[in-house]
């Protein structure tokens, strides 16, 4: 435990959510407050900005700016996906970093991501200490994935699972106003993990949502996805279907794989067009009208539904990362430790070791879906309900939303 | 003028919006509360209803519920898309039309829709004045495709387009998130009018929003578009374009009409998978990395994000119709009247004759759409902007919407 004088670089990276911002927020404010951190930089585009020098002197933005992060969708300074070398193999990264750090007296690094920036964090972390570099490193979490380890869930869940759940709430409403019929499949995101598929159920839970939910915790059977979607238009005329982008077959082919070969730079496969995919089967085997919609970018930016819950814990886990590194602590992710039970729902930050939470993916457990593979059970609902409660009261100019606006002044 | 006593029938027809009930609610609680309407209707799946003798007795609901109509998106009645031929040539329905209202001593009919719908209105009018029977009939204007005649805009109109402008603004963030650049393109409805497109500008002008907007009232230029998307691609390293569903070639070809062939009940062609195909073009022709998005049907559900001014106003032509109609007026449509200047937005009811209102399309004028055409100019900003004010207080259950219930009783 060394407590380190000396600047600090925050940095962004992986996909963004409508919260990224709330944590980075956090992160900063702390900083610039505490009496340890003599300089508060933010990494333009993540880890490339380090690579690159591209460092924002935070201290001189308007702190009614900083004040607006949290209303803001998207990572403010730029987000990045790259990923490091094994630094056994190649570490001509890590020693730019290193000069880099140097440079600017760096001794805090905090990083804002999912899984693959987990890794990154850790990776930086082992290097610095393996050339004897005190600096102390934290990792910030965030995903909409809601797949990190080592944490009840992750700042961003939530607000996604907002705007679906509201979102298929409305879409209920519409797909199936007409007495002719419809088949809707709404495709949401999630590579590997249902959580943001189920979000789904809970509309379905308030009584206006899919009728039937696909998660990829569990194999995709084209035959049996049909005879779900007969079974309800035959029952009642109509049928919602939430799907996420992962479902994939027995073997771990993505149902989507036929329509897309291109992979992003972590060598994920970039999956969509599954909705309109299933819709044409749909439609060709059941000659019924159909429809296929993608909630895309708009699940992950939709801050005009943020959840005010997602939002105060995301903040919290910016904070609670200056304040423990400050402290002196080192080479952890800020994770949430939370208790449902009749006296209502409890979060509090803690500290998690960054080689638990990098690289791992949390699934929903299996015992959480129902024994049709269609859809999720109470359990599922009690843990994400309590995640989407409360409403920002957002800032607003003529009738549309009023986001940060940084100077993003390069440090010297 | 003929102030009749007796029931009245409100029916709901075409593509849904997120404001469609509340002229609906202020049409029952008008029709309710009114002296002269013994009886109040709501027919299921619009004409339908009152052809397959499908009537709700709206007295029985609650009238809590019935408040909540202005929350909830989509047609509470049910909607259906059902065009009544020619009288002269069949008159079968319009003798059904006319059985169903002696067996209910219907006097009043409110149709609720948008070009298609007052012209059923229109003609069922028409058809009752020719058979000498008694009853005041008026158009509710609702469409998000703000393309009917004889009002500044319609109910409908201003919901959407605040989602797409909020919805827009937020994708702006996201799109440019990262630096090795993205064309995104979405897909907005509007078959030959590019009022919703034209939004989009709104979050442009907001600061955070499309660079490219094309209209369908522009003939499309596949060449000149590539051309735009590539000068903005270079100078800024990203580019979001905002499309209507609509644009097509000089010779009136869809660009989407290769996607698909598939035409609703009044012929018009399905369009959809035009965003998709527009990002396939560029990412060919650039070699850029692409996304293509479709807002859907959620931009014309999206109650969270209605404009209070259009709730307000949807409410108003509903309770104008019943007020109207109650005063011995018939055969009008309510339009909306409305006047921007320096003491700011005023706007009231007014009667336009449903002969004039019935299948006629409004489109943007040219003059609000710039040079290029791929923007639209400051005029078409003054007409939008002073729609979308306002916030509804959305009354929430567990941090999701609290839809209208309604008992839905059927008519005896």
């Amino acid at each position: 435990m060394e407590q380190l004088k000396g600047a600090c670089i925050i940095g962004q990276s992986g996909g963004p959510t409508a919260v990224i911002n709330a944590s980075a927020q956090g992160v900063i404010q702390t900083a610039l407050a505490s009496g340890q951190i003599t300089k508060v930089y933010g990494a333009a585009h993540g880890i490339k900005g380090v690579l690159g020098d591209q460092l924002y002197d935070m201290g001189q933005e308007d702190p009614a700016e900083l004040d607006l992060m949290k209303f803001t969708p998207s990572s403010a300074l730029g987000s990045c996906r790259y990923k490091l070398a094994d630094p056994d193999v190649d570490d001509t990264d890590y020693q730019r970093i290193l000069e880099i750090f140097k440079k600017y007296d760096v001794r805090y690094f905090f990083y804002n991501g999912g899984n693959d920036s987990m890794d990154t964090c850790n990776k930086i972390s082992k290097y610095m200490q393996k050339v004897g570099y005190p600096c102390n490193i934290m990792g910030v979490p965030k995903t909409i994935d809601n797949d990190l380890s080592g944490t009840d869930h992750c700042p961003g869940y939530a607000s996604a699972a907002k705007y679906i759940a509201t979102s298929c709430m409305e879409l209920y409403q519409d797909a199936r106003v007409y007495d002719t019929g419809m088949v809707c499949i709404v495709e949401i995101m999630g590579r590997h993990a249902g959580w943001l598929a189920g979000a789904a159920a809970l509309a379905s839970w308030a009584g206006s949502g899919p009728d039937l939910v696909y998660l990829p915790e569990v194999d995709f059977d084209m035959d049996k996805f049909l005879a779900d979607v007969k079974k309800v238009y035959e029952a009642q005329g109509n049928c919602l279907v939430a799907v996420s982008e992962g479902i994939h077959y027995a073997d771990g082919t993505f149902v989507s794989e036929a329509k897309t070969s291109a992979t992003d730079g972590f060598g994920h496969a970039q999956l969509g067009g599954l909705a309109a995919m299933l819709a044409d089967v749909v439609k060709k085997e059941m000659g019924v009208k159909v429809r296929g919609i993608e909630l895309s970018l708009l699940q992950r930016c939709g801050a005009h539904l943020a959840s005010k819950t997602d939002v105060d814990e995301a903040y919290a886990v910016g904070k609670a990362a200056v304040e423990a590194a400050v402290s002196g602590q080192t080479d952890y992710m800020v994770g949430l430790d939370c208790t449902r039970d009749a006296s209502g729902y409890h979060c509090q930050t803690k500290l998690v070791p960054l080689t638990e939470a990098a690289n791992t993916e949390r699934k929903v457990p299996l015992e959480w879906i129902n024994a049709e593979g269609n859809g999720v059970k109470q359990e599922f609902i009690d843990y994400a309900l309590p995640l989407i409660q409360g409403e920002m009261d957002r800032p607003l100019e003529n009738g549309m939303p009023r986001f940060a606006k940084l100077k993003k002044v390069l440090a010297k």
